[in-house]
């Protein structure tokens, strides 16, 4: 039925392996499937200056795509001179969902810079990101607790994010590019390991969507999350 | 119970002016509130590189707002030499939702370009501008209707939008500046005028939300741009 | 004669709409004939690094133009990345000739950006911007006086201005954009309320100007400044 | 009186050396007093775009300034990346005079792009600039005639530019910086060698000016550019 | 003596992982010590604009350093807007080195584009990225052949580079990040697998250097080409 | 033998003439027979933000070439908005080689910038503006020492630079444009006055050079820079 000869509600074989370089307080490789992103966070003693002075911290986030992460070469964007409005829109989507789950009181006067840098791409590239960027900055932030500068974690919760969609009728869990390509209905979801929603964004792409499918589409959504924040929590717990 | 004093469900005034400006095909004033955005259609006789000589059209959105729109002045990013990411996401949504109601085939190798200049903001820009560009796209059509370049309006549907939230537990509708920043949660949702959906965003502030609220509030969003709807319907009547 | 039908000395019908949009101190849209131009007068309490610490204030112009304020769309700037040439001209123009009116000491560390954004294009709209920034510009001391930040208002002279041109040989008072097309000589002047010049930027299209010409062009322009400082006085006394 | 010493209508020693470089078209070295603007004329055989197959020419100008031409040095503009709205004033003003007098049908579909930088500066850059390159319009002219590929040179007249200003509050000529700084009134004006005015700009900085000022500074301005216009001719006959 | 333990002529361990990625005609890991850049060559159907036409192709390549590959995180040039002159004297570089040994006639009217992206950085990017995309170029064309699309490959002989320099006096082949800090002079060199010199860049850092030294120098490098050239033809046997 | 008809072991005519513009601390207009390149130093009062408050000083240098000092007409950086690759290089090793003679610890916290302008190209434009900027900064250095602001010149030596290559499979110095385009090995030497290297660049164009040749050239090189820190001498001797 799907492209990916997967069942409707099957994610692809995901992979978190921690510390893959070895300079950021965070550094996480996260696969699913053929998408391979690799997110690192990164631990600054400055806030931007609309927070000085105010004792919390703040968290941000760049994505890039390196230029042959795609099926045929896409321009670099350092040398256009500018990141484009899909490279934007994601870059504040993974900002904001961490900063859902981050304590930034708790984190004082630090920024936590995330960076997710695409280097393989079949496919829910923001969705990976997201869920490998919480694993980065849980590590950066276990590594300020054990070094003695935070007394515990700001991490309030995990959280994930997978995306959903009407494949020929039927709602399908983490589209891969093929399927992607040939959705009536895109929605990525971020959630936390509670359960609770961060972001629902859902797209039409040709015809419109019911009430109903939107329904199938999120539950579907949540029985994904609830099996990455597994993903996350087991390797975390390997060492 | 709101600032705004108006009823859980109640949108603000809603004012549609068309022809508000002499040049462009269409062009309209939408107003939600104190909200004022002008949205003009524009027809031009070249498509995109990427769709020449494919027979069909295309229908591409920008977005700006006065610098002195707002509160505070904000810097003109025509000076500053960039768009902010928020602007960028802004005008692909717009995009996205006008062309989900277009006919692009039946346009021919055109482009409709709509701009959408915010004269004074106070909650729901994005909104007020999608509910304004469907009207002037709806007379830029008719005037190639009546002009003989087209045999019918390639406008298949009206697309309308409206914010809602959750304030102080409460879901209400069409916020403004004052409760939009007051609310934990903020959603956009774009319909039609058949009552599909074209987008769903909603985005936690503060604390996540559950199934129970995200239900309640696009029940809300859904009476909402009903009413939009006949309001777009109402001021094309008039004349 | 004129394409517009209107008598050489002829200005275009002269509005001027305070309080325009609600959150600028000073909100003005002038109107000469179907030229509409948004003036807003923003107060800042900061002046620019080069005048710190010095006890007085500066006040500086932005204009712009809505892509689709002219009768082709133009490419919006924000998107191209910047300003193009003649804007900086206009800004550059709109700054001088307000600075020329205002006190700068009395006005002490404090900044007044003015943004002139161009709604609907018709000729002039470079005049039309310094006219009513004028009026905006008096209603931001207005309003500083009433506060008690000031005591008097900084504001010394009304400064206005029109453009003047040779049309098939005749002087012709305050070019549309048709008649501005078909001129040998086009000049725009700036006066002071008073009566004294503060920009005279006369330039030849096609043939060169003599003595006698521009001697005719500036006794046009200085009627029709007059009338301008009546409309800006009457607008003032209006409320 | 003036810091210069100089009569109130004395022009500064003007120098005007031909073939300054050798790979352009037409290169002159302009000197006003301390002032040195190098003026190159390049033939190009294309047209921009929205004269292409119409069977005649353009001409157009850039302006720069070293970095180190200056008391205190300047920013690069290479370097910052872009150029201030001063240059490119400038380089539109150098543009229209010089096309005021070329017949851009004699040109056929060629560009001529002139470059004036300049390398010391004194005051008056501008006009040195329109004086200079007027004679490296002329060379690169009288190359075409020579080698056949025109049948006589495009330029109907010589152009020149000076400035005058009042300065405590007498009219002077030709400004050098010290004066300029000093000045109630600046005034660029532009003239072809028959005496018509191909543009005059005005200033007032400080005080405004009466019509009786304007019209000494013109009378003064006149005399100063038919003596330019003579030392043009004079570095053209030389050989 | 080294900080890194190693011999005055030890390399770092060196790894050339071929197929990292799944898109890129040519895609290879690279690895000396803990400096890991990834190099892909893209094959394009089409040249730039200056070669159109003449039946040869090109080959130019871009490089880019991820934010967090180093010990502080540097900011994003895509996000600053510009590549950093060090970026493109490397980028430069690579491009020169990998079109010394290729035959550009023989490719016919394509282009090879190179992406050599470093993940971790510690000295020696540059080396290792040349290293690296010979390799990644070998297999591209290696493809083209087997597609029956080329009769034979480009490539005519490997290259590869090295770095060396004076360490406490002491001439040292390949610097981490530890050693190229704490050298006088740093040399880089480019050679073909037959023994000729592509590039050879050597700048002193504090103290100059003799003609002494540079022999010396340069004959570690040597002596470390020929091993990675070594290593490049092993990891091509291996499959 | 030589396009210029110079003996392989031959500089061009060399000139240097101090105090070619009267703002700049020290302006040294070099000329390596048709190059010519003005090169200032200006002293500034401030250091970059890395250095300040530790009491040493910088240099640093920007590089350009005006639009028509080239046989066709290059763009002009400041329009296009950016630096070339080029341009970046060349500053940066002009940069180099001048911190590699100046104590900066003896400057005390102040900036030389460079300023390397191109008037006219005829090849080797970067070796001409190493050593012509040597001049520049002896000269202000002189004019610190002379105001009393330094004790004694933080100039440790000269430095001069020369390119030479392989012409017909001889080597020759000091290439002029027409040599340049003709040879297959291109390589610039920077030396200090006392002999030892600064900067080697050897690049090969078309064939691989070996360890002979490159001897070769750098004897050339070295005979070369040994004349022109005669002809810094002399004219520094001058007055």
């Amino acid at each position: 039925m799907r492209p990916s000869q997967r069942r409707p509600d099957q994610l692809r074989a995901v992979m978190i392996t921690r510390n893959f370089t070895c300079h950021a307080e965070g550094s996480v490789l996260v696969e699913f499937g053929a998408t391979r992103v690799l997110c690192t966070a990164s631990v600054e003693d400055t806030v931007p200056p609309f927070l000085r002075g105010r004792g919390q911290g703040w968290l941000t986030a760049e994505y890039g795509m390196l230029p042959r992460a795609t099926h045929t070469r896409s321009a670099r964007e350092a040398a256009k001179g500018k990141q484009s409005g899909r490279t934007q829109e994601i870059q504040r989507l993974i900002g904001r969902s961490l900063r859902a789950v981050v304590d930034l009181s708790a984190l004082g006067e630090r920024q936590i810079v995330i960076d997710c840098d695409v280097l393989q791409a079949d496919g829910g590239t923001r969705t990976a990101a997201i869920t490998g960027a919480c694993v980065a900055v849980h590590d950066a932030f276990r590594k300020l607790v054990t070094e003695g500068k935070l007394p515990y974690s700001p991490l309030r919760e995990f959280v994930a994010a997978v995306s959903v969609g009407m494949f020929q009728g039927v709602p399908v869990l983490d589209l891969d590019y093929a399927e992607d390509s040939g959705c009536d209905t895109d929605m990525n979801v971020v959630m936390t390991g509670a359960g609770g929603f961060v972001e629902v964004q859902g797209t039409a792409e040709g015809a419109t969507f019911s009430r109903a499918e939107l329904n199938a589409l999120l539950e579907l959504a949540e029985s994904g999350i609830r099996r990455l924040v597994e993903a996350q929590k087991a390797a975390i717990d390997r060492n």
